[in-house]
């Protein structure tokens, strides 16, 4: 007897990744397209990538999306990265001829789902799981199951405050941890950092910064330092707060980990209470590239 | 048929109450004991004030403890206002031979329980209450079971960071939100404001702050306006991580929320997510001396 696959789709604002994925999350192929057109033209074309897989035998298809979604109605409500609102993305897919049943969910909740399969293979009951790229997103487990809130938008850790006043956010608040350890926040704060030195600013991404950083230079290591500290707040927050057994840091600016998360960690059992300061790991994904998409295909019953 | 009843037991730093409950969380008789002597000592003297209880069909017995609780071995790792460490709790009361059997709990969260059951009759499926006394405590309860955490001590609201590095807190850590909205911090800091003023100060307890912020004391009302904006940073970072439906005050402290809650919810509105702002409901506990005895009760199955 063969056993059934998954699709999962992991849908970015760049690019989207596709994969047919086993029962225990691993991958057995991969297409990537990049994003563009309507949202309905894409899915059209996403399906047309995926056509020599509809042989196999597919339970089903579960996509992560960049954005505030209504999982029980498949709906993007809202996507700053994809430019979308009130999307009914489920019904896009189930008429471009998806394999069905349909799951639609934040993309961080569908890489802390991954994250729980193919990084602690069941084994972490209570996971946060960190998403860090150009803004800091956020996925729960709590006993075992994904926790999502009575709308579908808890997680969203990067939006938790940690400087009350502090720095402005992409969201419209201030303070929030993404001001600090979001990467297009890093970049924004070392750009006006070289600025006021009289240095030259461009190129500037987080893996610049990083590189920086690691040569000695102070603007890099001062806003890695910054995003350590508002880190470490949150840390200790989400401990007191969650006492979970396993904090996860996965995406591109968790490849920076080395500079800005041992004082982030040190800064937490400093701050939080003993018995949940020691109960809890705090981790970098090994497989960042894989959780969305296998998570969102785990997502299909 | 006669339903089964269950035995609650909230046991404070000064007082325990107990009371028999029915399968509702209704509450049918109640004592009261002053807390004194050993624990031992202690669950043995309860179990003779309710010994006119013990003709009754009493299904199990719950006990909330103030403190750091395992609710698994049910041992009491730690409680600052009992004055305990590592405390069989469960073993003592089967042993003076309580109706089993026996559940511990930490008093927050089985006041959560208890709001669940009393206040919101199941309806509410994703609510955080935050207990406001001396300190501030806080239970958890998501799609509609207790969340207790990796050690049983999740739910710490009190010591989520609200001001890095901000006012010291009795957690040995600053800026939480129990360092401006427990009762003995705004105390603290009342006393401080006064003195500096040459005023007398005391006595001075959140009652009397109350009526003097009433009575337009302007050390009073600054008081009240710290602890308002540090809940208000609280919310926004509760509503922005957990999407709840409801978040509940209950406590001696909560009696000034016309105080501090009008505010604080503003700051959150105009703060958090727009989708989350908007699903959540922030009230007051109708029944707040009943939730902790009777959501101990209710913890027996």
């Amino acid at each position: 007897m063969r056993s059934w696959l998954r699709l999962g789709v992991d849908l970015g604002g760049t690019l989207v990744k596709m994969a047919l994925v086993d029962g225990s999350g691993r991958i057995l192929d991969r297409v990537q397209v990049k994003t563009e057109k309507t949202p309905r033209a894409l899915v059209k074309s996403l399906r047309k990538a995926v056509d020599h897989w509809m042989s196999r035998p597919i339970r089903g298809t579960g996509v992560g999306v960049a954005g505030d979604v209504d999982p029980h109605k498949g709906i993007v409500r809202f996507s700053a990265n994809l430019g979308w609102r009130n999307v009914p993305l489920a019904d896009y897919f189930r008429q471009a001829k998806f394999p069905g049943p349909v799951a639609v969910e934040n993309d961080a909740t569908a890489a802390a789902w991954g994250a729980a399969h193919l990084e602690f293979s069941g084994r972490s009951k209570n996971l946060i799981v960190l998403t860090l790229g150009t803004g800091v997103g956020g996925g729960l487990l709590f006993d075992g199951r994904l926790y999502r809130g009575s709308t579908g938008t808890a997680g969203e850790v990067g939006h938790m405050t940690v400087e009350e006043g502090g720095d402005p956010c992409a969201c419209g608040n201030r303070g929030c941890l993404e001001a600090y350890l979001g990467g297009a926040s890093l970049v924004r704060w070392a750009r006006a950092a070289y600025k006021q030195k009289g240095r030259s600013v461009d190129p500037l991404d987080p893996k610049i910064l990083e590189d920086r950083a690691r040569a000695g230079d102070a603007v890099a290591k001062e806003a890695w330092r910054r995003a350590g500290h508002a880190l470490g707040t949150a840390l200790t927050s989400l401990v007191n707060l969650l006492n979970p057994d396993t904090i996860l840091l996965t995406g591109g600016v968790a490849k920076g980990a080395p500079l800005f998360l041992p004082p982030a960690v040190k800064q937490m059992k400093h701050g939080a209470f003993k018995t949940s300061s020691r109960a809890v790991r705090i981790v970098v994904a090994k497989h960042p590239a894989d959780l969305g998409v296998a998570g969102a295909a785990l997502l299909v019953q």
